[in-house]
């Protein structure tokens, strides 16, 4: 039997068929077209399941569950969208319309981010008791695993470490805040990092390198580090400091078995996190105990397919 | 039946007689002479509980088990205390060497701001099934409780709230890291940032008001700004900001259905916590789900007694 893990983002729904294991057996995406009434984008995911499996020469029939991991806040006991941004859905029960287009399966709706953190939970996480993953991309992203469940606070919207302060009356962030995490290790912050060292420093590499690129991206301060351009490395470094206090903060609060560092830029390896760990252990409150075991992540795009499916699978 | 609850501090150790209720029967203190032996402090933790139950007319024979809150490092599953500072233990077996004195009782031996956190869940916590306490004293200390459970980490050293950084590169903590929410929230801090502000403000009413006293402690501040003092007006105001900033990231972290503030400057109530809860409450990241309760803590010195009689009888 196969379970369906949809990843419903602001820009493409992502389908996929995922096996008990959580090996994915084949994907499909199409755009969200987000403005559109949430019930056009609900029969767009129906679609587009219906026909990846008929790809794949399989019917409702070999299906067990479905799983949602949708952006903004979730009401997942009821398979509602209580309000997403992004989406323009408010209090769109996309869990039971979705579920009627797909022959009563049963429907399992939760954030996007939980999601990709139990995908990444299923595959990577050890069994640990205690796991927490991130997602390095636009913002910061995060989910807590405990016991193998995902943890959700009483209102379902914890788990939110992207919002830590880390700096108060520091960056201005877009959730209203001053110095939350995001605005310093999130992408965009990198790439704000980059373009001011650029400003301040008209002769690194940086500035030829993101001419020659046409765009000054999360890569442009790491490649023209990795040559030894000294502003890069700068800008590197600082990054890696926000990163580092962060985590910090989340072995302090948590003390995870296992924490995996997730999004695009965590594709730089230990280049990226070799210095974070160093600064992070040395941070860490705990001096006596074992210390939380932190790697890069693996699944990337995969994360919120696979996750959405084992949810449904763990949810049954 | 009863309980025996140990509050094992740096300068006391307090025992309560506790009934299954929580309630306590009767209390008894002495100190603790941190520097000794930990057989020789052992032995009084252990002399003190037969006397207080003699004063009860009571005996062994009364008492179902044992708890203990202890500073430092604790493994609760063998009641060893790995390493406390201010009592000069390392892998001391508090926990079994206790229980030798008394009669072979069970004795559960936890974190002491653990310990403290669940008294006040047991107490005030209203079965939340998510419950976060701190306590804003010397330093910063805290615990969490998640479906009536402390929350550890898989090394048990997790729930370390007061050492969350929220200003990097600000205040050097005492933990080695700078920033931490202890270094800005705590009463210590508080003591340091009034005398800052009294240097800056000799006009200010702090002063008098100290000379008075003999001493600059953490009511200086509240005591003049309740009388119109700028210069104190503003200690408070910026005091609260601190706090604020550490229970904005609880909440976006853990959004517990309960939050309580102890440490005897919660004493000052709604003066203290009113303005924290809107500040919390407008830095919050959920903006469409239901609010934590923020509240002022009951208990003070009884938690930890009430709270290790109670883990005691939890864990049987």
């Amino acid at each position: 039997m196969y379970y369906l893990g949809i990843d419903l983002g602001g820009t493409n729904i992502a389908v996929g068929i995922v096996d008990e294991k959580g090996k994915i057996l084949n994907t499909k995406s199409v755009p969200t077209k987000a403005q559109r009434e949430d019930k056009e984008i609900i029969k767009d995911m129906a679609d587009t399941c219906l026909s990846l499996l008929k790809e794949e020469n399989l019917s409702l029939d070999d299906v067990e569950a479905v799983g949602v991991g949708s952006p903004g806040s979730i009401d997942s006991k009821n398979g509602v969208v209580v309000y997403a941004n992004n989406l323009n859905m408010e209090k769109s029960k996309v869990g039971p319309m979705l579920s009627e287009l797909l022959g009563g399966k049963k429907v399992y709706l939760d954030n996007d981010a939980n999601v990709a953190a139990y995908g990444e939970y299923y595959i990577n996480g050890d069994n640990s008791e205690s796991f927490v993953f991130i997602t390095l991309g636009t913002g910061v992203g995060g989910g807590v695993i405990i016991n193998g469940n995902i943890y959700r606070g009483f209102n379902g919207a914890g788990g939110e470490l992207g919002h830590i302060i880390i700096n108060m009356d520091g960056e201005q962030c877009t959730c209203g805040n001053k110095g939350c995490w995001e605005a310093y290790a999130s992408v965009t912050a990198l790439v704000a990092q980059t373009k001011r060292a650029m400003e301040n420093n008209p002769d690194s590499m940086m500035i030829k390198f993101a001419e020659e690129k046409g765009v000054v991206n999360g890569r442009t301060a790491f490649e023209c580090a990795k040559k030894g351009d000294k502003a890069a490395e700068e800008v590197v470094k600082a990054y890696q400091n926000y990163i580092a206090a962060g985590l910090i903060n989340i072995l302090n609060i948590f003390q995870p078995q296992k924490i995996l560092v997730g999004g695009g830029i965590s594709k730089e390896g230990e280049y990226l996190l070799g210095p974070v760990r160093d600064i992070v252990y040395k941070g860490d409150y705990n001096k006596y105990m074992q210390k939380a075991v932190i790697e890069t992540a693996t699944l990337f795009n995969d994360a919120g397919i696979i996750g959405a499916a084992m949810l449904a699978k763990e949810n049954l």
